[in-house]
């Protein structure tokens, strides 16, 4: 054994944790079988990515600070290749999508481009949770990304369950107040209201209000991740955000162009309102929020603004308009899902008793509950023997939870590998059945 | 009085340190005096920045991509387009980079793509320093990067002077005896060894090495940042990194394409390859990185890592040949620089015997001494009255020093900038004289 190895627990602790690690093996597992029907990424849709746009984008941006803003070429090849502003360069650009498509009416100056979303919630976390009594409510099954930026600045999460599908405020107060009897102090309510991973939930017009008011009355502050919102199943009206309600000056938004544009940009950003008094660096919190960036990536790629700033300008910031097919798709992906399931486990059986499913209004995922352990073993079996990848629930729960059900994502899939997919899924747990009752 | 205006004591207390306030309105001063000839920013050369070579530097790697890795026209679309590998996909080109231009022999695995070298920098100290006794070392005057980085993760930085323009092992060497007498367990040393950030200090291959048998005999690992190791000033020698040198792999290295190719890409890369026991993600440690990473940014742009790759792939992965011309330039204005403050402070006079300043071997920064407080206010009276920006030194401290000193950033500015530059400073050093003598 060399000197030179490190033994894990010299390693910061939290990459330890079991979902984290979960993470790890779902990645692992799903690059050993590339072949399998893989209902496990929340991936968007391909079809539209191309390598040849990139120069298209690029050059629809460069058009318009060219002939929209009057840069000269040399400031152009200035705002594209040097340092830049720590806040980002489309901001106005997100500013027109924000209003044609959330309802949000934002200052640019209000917002911060953030390398992707994940980015953006680190730094609400951390301009946010100041002692180590500051903790952050997560709905529970939770979002992986949410507890990383947690557990990366050693923030403690507080999890709140999701009840009859939706976040209940009764839940959100009983949890804030046996956090406040530990001593501890709840900051941030952290939400995906529309079409949340991995639960699929999304939030009524009323539950958002009656939340809004909770931490109005309570001085929490919203942290509202919003990246699936403009995916409405057909037939399902959408809801307004979270942060176009509100009045109060509680909700911090973070935005992704992830699902909307494609992921690989790595563009997210902050949009949040607020004020601050006292902070020598402005007025505005996200003059703070860009502090703190400063201290984490310095500032977000140009070149990826710029091909995001293209793709809004070819659409005119009209982002619902231009993913009209592709909502189309997953809104039919999910009815697709439902109906096969349905098919395969609708009769009068114990097993199709036992096998239930959500029908979500949008978003890419649906929960499914099954009469057997959907842990790795299992994911490794549906794999091997059935071509078909998920993700087990479990792995979005903080302790115990979530160990009888399982996560399908449609968002990729064509209606046949669905319905191909979904047969072999019976397949799997006739076999995860009949293997529990043998043991 | 709103409501809804946060106190700055409710948000994250780093941010109201000094040299990060110092930072916000050195932003600030340099964006109101655009016309002034500014020694301030350490930026690269601009002159081989033209948004068109962007889609060919696209172009090049995709082309790579097709022919040398048989990537198929969809393969190539899900690369830049979808999410991605953590560690990123331009690790092979950089180590052909590393192996050509920095002696470092590398196995593409050990690296991690990262968002510029602050998201390295950061990784790294999230993974090593695992408890609130776990401390670095940081040469002083400091990086602000680092010190930034430090403070986000509430990591304790102890400041270990630079002397005799070095840095000197018994330095080390006392700040780790007394840091351990206070309780305090220090784990990692930072380095710039190659024409430091302010200090323009170059350590020579004794004084690393010294460094190197230190941290292996005393169980300490480097932390060795190296954006300027190309820009040797003409007639000094290339000292060999710290990495290519760690036989007991006591260095995780970071670079940086930040200067050697252009800042907006926000590319930059962690190198190391020790091997870790225990960590379920990996054998690496550069599979720690990744996990850590991964709750940071996800991923780095790929369409970011693409115009590097391509950048790289046109000079055959050689950055000293690909950047010859600017590092003749960068050479030439460092004695441009000294040419010029010796030909306005050599006269016999009080003024100019208090005037003095170092020559470095190599990178953008000179350090002047003058007989003045340099502080904020010199600053925006030298902006305003003759026309020049610089960048205070006490900025680069942590607590007191350099109250006395500059720091001149010749990389950006012509010859004739630089001597015009200096003959308003000489006019500014004889006005804050007298203004002193008159207080």
């Amino acid at each position: 054994m060399r000197d030179s190895s490190i033994k894990h627990y010299q390693l910061f602790d939290a990459l330890h944790h079991d979902s984290l690690l979960a993470m790890s093996f779902l990645n692992e597992i799903c690059g050993r079988y590339p072949e399998a029907i893989s209902f496990a990424p929340g991936r968007p849709l391909e079809d539209d990515f191309n390598h040849e746009l990139l120069s298209q984008y690029l050059e629809t941006y460069i058009d318009y600070l060219r002939r929209k803003l009057n840069y000269s070429e040399r400031e152009i090849a200035r705002v594209l290749f040097q340092y830049g502003k720590t806040s980002g360069i489309i901001q106005p650009l997100i500013a027109r999508h924000l209003a044609n498509d959330e309802g949000i009416i934002a200052d640019p100056d209000d917002i911060v481009v953030t390398v992707g979303a994940q980015e953006a919630m680190l730094i609400t976390l951390r301009v946010f949770c100041t002692s180590t009594r500051d903790v952050v409510l997560v709905p529970e099954p939770c979002y992986v990304g949410i507890v990383g930026a947690a557990r990366l600045l050693d923030i403690t999460i507080v999890p709140v369950k999701e009840t009859h599908g939706t976040l209940e405020v009764k839940s959100v107060a009983e949890a804030c107040e046996s956090a406040r009897k530990e001593g501890l102090n709840p900051v941030l309510l952290y939400l995906v209201p529309g079409y949340a991973n991995p639960s699929g939930v999304c939030l009524s017009l009323e539950a958002r209000l009656a939340l809004l008011r909770y931490v109005s009355e309570h001085k929490l502050y919203i942290l509202e991740d919003n990246p699936y919102g403009l995916f409405a199943r057909e037939g399902s009206a959408t809801v307004a955000t979270l942060k176009s309600l509100d009045s109060e000056k509680r909700v911090i938004y973070v935005g992704s162009f992830s699902k909307t544009c494609f992921p690989g940009a790595r563009i997210g950003y902050l949009y949040a309102d607020q004020h601050v008094e006292g902070f020598a660096g402005g007025k505005r919190i996200s003059d703070v929020f860009s502090s703190v960036k400063s201290m984490l990536t310095v500032n977000t790629p140009p070149i990826a603004q710029a091909v995001i700033g293209g793709m809004l300008l070819q659409s005119d910031c009209r982002l619902t308009t231009r993913n009209r097919r592709n909502i189309k798709r997953y809104s039919d992906n999910l009815l697709t899902l439902a109906k096969a399931l349905h098919d395969n486990f609708s009769d009068a059986s114990d097993l199709s008793r036992e096998v239930n499913w959500n029908l979500p209004d949008g978003g890419f995922f649906t929960v499914v509950n099954v009469p057997f352990l959907a842990n790795a073993a299992a994911l490794e079996r549906s794999a091997q023997r059935f071509g078909i990848l998920w993700t087990p629930m479990q792995d979005f729960y903080l302790e115990k939870g979530g160990e009888r059900s399982l996560r399908l994502s449609s968002s990729l899939l064509s209606g046949e590998e669905i319905q191909q997919g979904i047969k072999r899924f019976k397949e799997f747990v006739i076999s995860e059945v009949a293997l529990q009752q043998h043991q």
